[in-house]
């Protein structure tokens, strides 16, 4: 092949093939966690150890060093260049390591977090320091290895695995500034709410019935099912490939706004994938952003649009449609019931306005713990201590509701927590950027147009995908740097105006 | 590693490797069936070729040659000599095709079971032809290489990859036999069931009490559920991996037996997989023997114990449990409605004695289009005649009830349809073994105990996975080759007796 181009070409086929095998990781972990019988774990953990190796060794073959540093002289157009930045960007995460750390670390992961599935629930934490030492020493190595690697604290350095470019320094002066108002805001709220009137939904809510709603809830926000399912999984997640999008929720037949509030937060995540530059599908400038960009999506979907009151007054009819017509499905309940804040010890649990203060929790822990300031035996007091400081909760001993909660740390993802409350943040400044492009925005969601919603998202998130740094995109998005006032602004207008 | 068979080791080692990659192929491959939207479809197929490719190359890595020829030599114990040859027969099949080769195939085959599925219902022969041509063309290719890398004719060479050991001339001798009192039989067994009475069951079935009755039946036929699962697809098969078994099924709301039935045949083949030896899993002498013993398994599991009387006695009860009770599901009616004959035009709604003769039709037809004898243009007339000679039907111009209907010929897998009808022989052969091992067999079938059944097949067939040659796997468990007599005398038992 004769082109100006050959080795930004070749790395192009070579990222190609990456995209394709990672195809049937993908499909496979959706389908370990909505299908899978218990008996097929074993072998299902082998093969995805055995592709995982054999992904690391393409990511990490010496020709790929070769082929980036030629393509850098090449004359690349614009969305070339930023491939082949995101190219170098995921070459640099994969060959920092050695792949005994990534088998090293897989199999600790792999064991922490099988034997956490037992002691969570049977409040275990000396049982699971045992195995957690293990995944913070190795998370410990990753990290320093890492560090080297891009000249940047060890923290930081593993933050850049899901929010590239953000900083321990960013993440402390956002969540500083929340700190300020924060619990004062929760105050205000919950003495405002204590006065309102709140109608409980009475059940069940049959399974199938809930499922039809979520259906067509999902329809209305314009996920598209002939690239898409929803499925049932214990946690529910958006998976699959972008091609065909996995989301999953799980239901009860005693309450059904839980799942349906989860579904549209997953629809947020399934839109973006599904809404991803199809041309450049495969090549790193096609994947989403980062994950509180993605965060940002599932928030805009579940919190700005989903909550608000406008949107919430044609749920409440399909609601009725659902279950049959009763009180507490009028838009004004439905919309206090959907917005009802309340001091808690689960995280995944948690309303918008207390949600950041268990990231702030989580955050101010795994920062030091990484960075080797506090070892594992120091969590529990500590979390006792920042949950009564932040939520006036007392969580001494019951571990399995304060730091046994998350997946997260066993499964050694320290410094994914601050995504989460980054995602709420940019969401507030999307619907605000919107709401200065779309004055009436308000009223067209209120009479069920919801295009502007999706044509701004389209046009400023799902269709950039990774073409411009985060700071970059949010910059062009909105006209300004990530700005935590637009967060405290959407709070204050929604709970306490 | 210090032992005395280290290229042996290594071997096991790749198997071992390849075993783990293919789990996610064959994952991937359920879910394309059961749950892949159709947008989906394009990333899947480039997913899955990359796959296929990558495969390809790492069993015709030039290493293994040299292993191979170097663990022959080691000290081997009988079961690794066993896998040792098992493994020669894998990499010969591989290493007689070059990599272009087998891409072509899969783009021809893709291209063209594409766009049968709209010919077919369009009845379009003639449209058919242009995408079937390079199919047949590539398929004849590939038998010319095998043949010449086995010395085998070029069609045995072609049935090699799905029944080892197995040639025309011995399949010519079974179903020569066959062709000599079939179609008498045909015309004894429908003149006799003329004179029954035989009730219809009133429907409908809805589909949710079908599944449960489904699950129960496959429950009590020692199904795994912990290890398994069972699922709707359009065509159902059994697959998944040994450790996770994905059945399939497909219901329709005026009619029960044919899922009923179909359930029961998948869980033959879901047994098998699920009893395959568990030390030597990954390893080829661990795979199931060949495609006509998966058939036997099917077929034991379907027509020898499922259709059975004392069995279908069982089934009547679960029957009324469903649907509740109606004159149609007593055992005897019940019963002439599972073993009803009827000659027609497609095989996959064939009884258990109309079956064979699509069979030999097929198998008359595409030996010769194989050996270049005839060309895809004489199909029809070919098939016309042998339909009117075997079962006295005229198919003429009705293409999509005809050649048209299996997806087998687009998809290119000619040598696969003996392996059904060598499969009912065998089932039959499996089951007068059992009964001169538990002559009380029928009378414990009647009572529910089917223990000595799954106990036969476990030590016989299942736990033997391919330890031994076919020919010798069958001599081991029945004490002689092949034998189409007992076939013979099972219709002429159930249908004449």
């Amino acid at each position: 092949m004769d082109t100006a181009t050959p080795s930004y070409d070749e790395l192009t086929r070579t990222f190609t093939r990456l995209y394709r095998l990672q195809h049937l990781q993908s499909i496979a972990s959706w389908d370990q966690a909505a299908n899978m019988p218990p008996r097929g774990n074993e072998a299902r953990a082998a093969a995805m150890a055995e592709m995982g190796a054999l992904l690391h060794r393409m990511r990490t073959d010496p020709q790929l060093a070769k082929q980036l540093d030629k393509a850098e002289a090449e004359p690349l157009s614009e969305p070339q260049r930023a491939n082949l930045r995101e190219m170098r960007r995921e070459w640099r995460q994969s060959n920092a390591l050695p792949e005994s750390l990534v088998q090293r670390a897989y199999l600790a992961v792999a064991r922490c977090e099988h034997a956490w599935r037992t002691q969570r629930p049977a409040n275990d934490w000396k049982g699971f320091l045992e195995n957690f030492r293990p995944v913070l020493a190795i998370e410990r190595e990753t990290a320093e290895l890492l560090s080297q690697q891009m000249g940047l604290s060890r923290y930081d350095a593993l933050m850049e695995r899901f929010e590239p470019g953000m900083t321990a320094k960013a993440v402390d002066a956002v969540f500083g500034d929340l700190r300020s108002w924060l619990p004062g805001l929760i105050r205000q709220v919950i003495a405002k709410q204590s006065k309102e009137t709140v109608l409980q939904p009475k059940g069940p809510f049959p399974v199938e019935a809930q499922r039809k709603l979520c259906e067509r809830v999902i329809g209305l926000l314009g996920f598209d099912f002939e690239a898409g399912r929803l499925d049932v999984s214990t946690h529910p997640f958006c998976g699959g490939v972008p091609e065909d999008v996995r989301m999953t929720t799980r239901f009860r037949d005693d309450e059904f706004l839980g799942s349906l509030m989860g579904t549209i937060h997953e629809t947020g995540h399934g839109r973006y994938e599904q809404n991803r530059p199809r041309e450049l599908l495969g090549q790193p400038v096609s994947e989403s952003r980062s994950m509180a960009i993605h965060e940002s999506q599932s928030l805009s979907f579940e919190m700005q649009l989903g909550s608000h009151p406008g949107f919430v007054a044609q749920l409440s009819s399909l609601v009725a449609d659902a279950f049959g017509a009763q009180p507490a499905f009028e838009p004004a309940n439905l919309h206090r019931l959907i917005t009802r804040v309340k001091r808690g010890l689960i995280r995944v649990d948690a309303d918008e306005v207390t949600y950041p203060a268990h990231i702030i929790v989580r955050y101010e822990i795994e920062r030091p713990l990484v960075e080797g300031e506090i070892e594992a035996e120091d969590i529990p007091a500590l979390w006792d201590a920042k949950m009564d400081e932040l939520l006036g909760l007392d969580t001494r001993g019951n571990f399995k509701d304060g730091p046994l909660q998350d997946v997260h740390w066993p499964s050694g993802m320290f410094g994914y927590f601050p995504c989460y409350s980054l995602g709420a943040m940019y969401a507030a400044q999307w619907f605000a950027a919107m709401r200065r492009a779309t004055p009436d925005l308000d009223a067209r969601i209120t009479r069920g147009d919801l295009a502007p919603v999706f044509e701004w998202l389209r046009a400023n998130v799902w269709s950039q995908a990774s073409r411009w740094t985060t700071d970059e995109l949010v910059r062009r998005a909105s006209g300004e740097p990530l700005n935590p006032a637009h967060f405290r602004a959407h709070l204050e207008q929604r709970y306490l105006a």
